[in-house]
């Protein structure tokens, strides 16, 4: 920003729930902001981010567990060249239909491992109905940058190795968005081949937090409330966080992606996060897709209403058109 | 809305011009408000909305005059059925060339006529690099719905029928998004072919103005800096405003609906009309994509920002592949 920009000063508003929205949705944001909203702890102060975490997965179990086993299947841990995962085979699925989801799951770099990562599984494999592979990425504070990266790369590679690239998507949500589209860069620069699409939820591609809606949809947003910057830096560590494996945003698009489709609503923190990833994909000329809920926040409506549904059915509908033939 | 939903009460904020743009972008964010924002008239003194109308018309002239003369071309005042267009062949168009894009001005429903129809014409025509024919259409105080209606449908009768369905392409920005999209409509109820396809510039697809984003981008866009019921009612007179001839927003694409661009901004006031529109119409089915400009109001940036240029880049690029052959 320029120095001496000039700083836009708006008074205080009145923010109703918008009558746009169906019944479902307007009930959603009806009960205000979903989280605290508390403090990080300090940068190094490494136990009371391993607390944080723990208390955050705790709750977040609590409310998912019953709604994720209600999905019919078999959920198994696995192991990938080391690195642990989840496999989710929705209930009747062909042993050789060799398409595969592979999702990076979302939490801000450092909650959604382990018991709450298998549970979240299950939620894009209904959505996409395919057999999906959830990485168990190692995170912070243990483990910052690239060890999270790293082992969704892995993964990757092994799921192009064995079911070819045209079988395999992408997806993740938020700092899985990120995750997500950080690991097909990173396959692509080391000679993988690119999966056969993306499926990038409110992804969170600059870690600058530069974008416009970090101001504009500050106390707007229900779910997210305040940066996430200190989440940000001690995923960094010691690395830059321009760098397009940490920020995807600022990578050169020109030299391949997959066609993407992006989601995010018009009080999502994130939201510019998300268009300024589609103008960019769209200039170097990839095919990409962006919808855009009205109202909602960073989690959209929780799933509970039917502009989800439509949403749902939208990347269902994406999906379908990019998986190569069983 | 719920009557007893709660209000979100937002405290007063300073919002800084964003990094994530280009200086140009910047420039003009940092210029403020681009309108006075006053008042409109009570709504039966027609005089002086006739007032009214003619000095913002003329402050528009003063503005964009030397630019729209800069496209080198022909520009003809011509009348098709008794409504008044302007036609616009761009230089070296070949006779034989069979397209052409139909032009539907914005200007609230009030302004943009005469002198200025034919001025503006020259930048949908210099973006599409197309014979492009602007519809001077009547409007209020003089001639309320559905006169503006009518006229749009009339030339957009006589275009198909001379060029046939697959050489035309529909545009429209602001209230020209609006009566794009109802002229549509309307032919297509009527039994005319749709045509090639539709490019909405942040159509005011609501005249309801139940969008959330009425409230949340209040005061951020640069543009529109208030409600624009008081013209909404006046063009509408004794007609209901949530009529798909009004409010296309409401209407049932399911029927059919050419591929339809559409764009924003997300700071625009008209966000909400525009990602509705877009949901809408991929619910029904029809082929639709949206683009939204990082921190863009309902002007974006004045066509003065590598910004614009990216997205009428993609616009052409659209049209390019809709365009039935020549």
């Amino acid at each position: 920003v320029a120095e001496d920009a000039p700083i836009l000063q708006l008074p205080a508003r009145a923010i109703p729930v918008p009558a746009s929205l169906s019944p479902e949705a307007q009930a959603i944001l009806a009960l205000g902001p979903l989280d605290s909203g508390g403090d990080y702890p300090p940068l190094g102060d490494l136990e009371a981010w391993r607390r944080m975490v723990a208390e955050q997965d705790e709750r977040v179990i609590a409310l998912i567990g019953g709604m994720a086993a209600a999905y019919p299947g078999q959920s198994t841990e696995i192991e990938i060249k080391g690195i642990r995962a989840y496999e989710f085979v929705p209930r009747g699925w062909p042993s050789d239909d060799g398409r595969v989801l592979l999702e990076v799951h979302g939490g801000g770099f450092i909650t959604g491992g382990g018991e709450l990562c298998r549970l979240m599984s299950t939620g894009p494999a209904r959505l996409s109905g395919v057999r999906t592979v959830a990485v168990d990425y190692r995170m912070p504070p243990d483990h910052p940058y690239p060890a999270s990266l790293d082992d969704c790369v892995g993964v990757y590679g092994h799921l192009v190795n064995e079911h070819g690239p045209e079988h395999v998507i992408v997806s993740g949500a938020s700092a899985g968005g990120n995750l997500a589209a950080a690991l097909i860069l990173r396959a692509r620069d080391e000679g993988l081949p690119l999966p056969a699409a993306a499926v990038l939820g409110t992804p969170e591609a600059d870690l600058t937090e530069s974008g416009d809606t970090f101001a504009t949809n500050l106390g707007l947003d229900n779910l997210l409330l305040r940066s996430l910057m200190p989440a940000n830096l001690l995923y960094a560590g010691d690395h830059e966080l321009t760098h397009p494996y940490l920020s995807p945003l600022f990578a050169d698009f020109t030299k391949g992606f997959p066609p993407t489709l992006l989601t995010s609503g018009t009080r999502d923190l994130f939201l510019s996060n998300t268009v300024r990833l589609h103008r960019a994909l769209r200039s170097a000329g990839v095919e990409a897709e962006l919808h855009v809920l009205e109202a909602g926040g960073h989690g959209g409506f929780l799933g509970q209403a039917p502009e989800d549904a439509a949403l749902q059915k939208e990347i269902r509908g994406f999906m379908g058109r990019h998986w190569g033939a069983a």
